[in-house]
């Protein structure tokens, strides 16, 4: 917005805080309902097509800016605790990235817990990616690109893949990926006045939805901070300074330079989860995109 | 939303008017802005594929229902006073009724006022059913549909492809059409406290921009209340009870039934201004679109 307003995702992430807080008996239906909303702070990006297709045998939506170049694809993973959110929630975000980058990007709707309990989300993703790969586009023309949980995933796939034996994309984009699934990061606390959404309590809730009781909170398919990330591709981490999961970037950071990957790691200062859903309404957004943008080019 | 909120659409206008009464000289790209939210309050019509066109020289919006008869259009004016909105915030909406009409429906981004003054969207509409019949659909395969201004432009368009001797389409629908450019309908008083949007003097103001300086209120192609109904095809007017703009609506149907058109009239009770925003979320507009959208095949 330009009308001097707060800044929205903010706004946006209390109403979502008072509503569940105020019916914490919320059924999940009406918990997803809400959260589809995400990308309503976010500003049209014109100029794009939108074609609904199956990859992998999951739902995906193409996201097609006109004139981008057909050789290259940003594989999508959507965020929302693996439990939230969906291809629809995440369109415009992913058209915003994909005009930046000047190619497509497709967006899987991989099946979410509790549904589909780890590692079925993993697999989901490395199911679609197969899938793209088998349309005969180069791995190396593939990048993942993932927000929160989907920024996980755009890790986590990498390293599914690797088991499977399938080629690895050329370039991973992970923003405010949601890594440390016992939510031990300092910022939990240094944030918690200032991060409009996350909390530590509200992580330890989603771990149980996800992993399912008794899950293992260090298996690297579900937390890549216990992996071996050596070989892996160029990493770039985007992340909110307000974040309170900005301490989980840190980490995985510091472990994949650790262990020879080209990671980049970017905070924006006074950003929060996602900042980049303000594209189009906040410079910081719109400058983060930009850069994330010329980086997947390469 | 299914969390027992207030009706997500008198929200919406609640904010807008609470935030442009605050700020009265808010510039109109930042009104705009505001207006773009417009269609956040739908839930995403699934299954359906968006593609960005050109019709008449204008930019237009594909809607494409997967597995939709490709032989019918609902050629679709978006609504905001002439002024404001666009074939991006109304996208979801006629997306819904694309759907209940098992068609296709293209969105026609006219040029709006200040910048093109009456009766230049008119223009542009006809221009854009003109460009939709050079691509070889017939006309009695083609309905009309459209919302507030759109409803208006609905109509009016019909007049003007009239008077350039084009043939009409097969049927007109017509949500909340704003027709009555003097406000004088007495809904405008007693719905004053119940609609959450509209008032005498907003739609006054719009005027003045909408026509220019000295622009004749009685022109038929900008108040149809004003033209020659006669011989004019079958034409569907659905409004919301609380709307203040309702008499606009009773006043168009009984002088269409005078004129031997086959006009219908639903009134929603209860219901906001373009309360068909709410697909997908109230069983009221689910209710309003899927008669629509029935009486749209026939």
């Amino acid at each position: 917005m330009n009308d001097h307003s707060p800044d929205p995702l903010q706004e946006l992430y209390a109403g979502w805080v008072a509503r569940t807080t105020a019916r914490p008996d919320m059924p999940l239906e009406d918990v997803r309902a809400l959260f589809e909303h995400w990308g309503d702070v976010t500003a049209e990006p014109r100029g794009i097509d939108y074609v609904e297709d199956a990859i992998g045998g999951l739902p995906a939506l193409w996201v097609l800016p006109k004139g981008a170049d057909d050789t290259r694809v940003l594989l999508c993973f959507h965020g929302g605790g693996y439990v939230l959110g969906s291809m629809y929630s995440h369109r415009k975000l992913y058209g915003h990235f994909a005009r930046a980058a000047g190619c497509r990007a497709l967006i899987v709707d991989y099946r979410r817990a509790p549904e589909n309990l780890h590692p079925g989300p993993v697999n989901d993703c490395a199911a679609a990616y197969h899938g793209l790969l088998e349309t005969g586009i180069a791995p190396s023309r593939v990048a993942f690109v993932g927000d929160s949980a989907g920024g996980a995933l755009a890790i986590t796939t990498l390293l599914r893949a690797r088991e499977l034996g399938l080629p690895l994309p050329g370039r991973v984009l992970a923003m405010a990926p949601y890594l440390d699934l016992e939510a031990t990061g300092e910022t939990y606390d240094t944030n918690a006045a200032v991060d409009a959404l996350g909390a530590r309590e509200a992580t330890v809730a989603f771990v149980d939805v996800f992993l399912g009781p008794g899950g293992n909170r260090h298996d690297p398919l579900a937390s890549p901070l216990y992996a071996d990330l050596s070989g892996l591709p160029p990493i770039l981490i985007q992340t909110g300074g307000d974040d309170v999961l900005l301490d989980d970037s840190r980490r995985f950071h510091a472990l994949a330079r650790a262990a020879g990957v080209d990671a980049t790691l970017e905070v924006s200062p006074g950003q929060q989860h996602v900042f980049h859903f303000l594209a189009g309404v906040s410079p910081v957004a719109d400058a983060a995109i930009a850069r994330a943008g010329e980086w997947l080019k390469r």
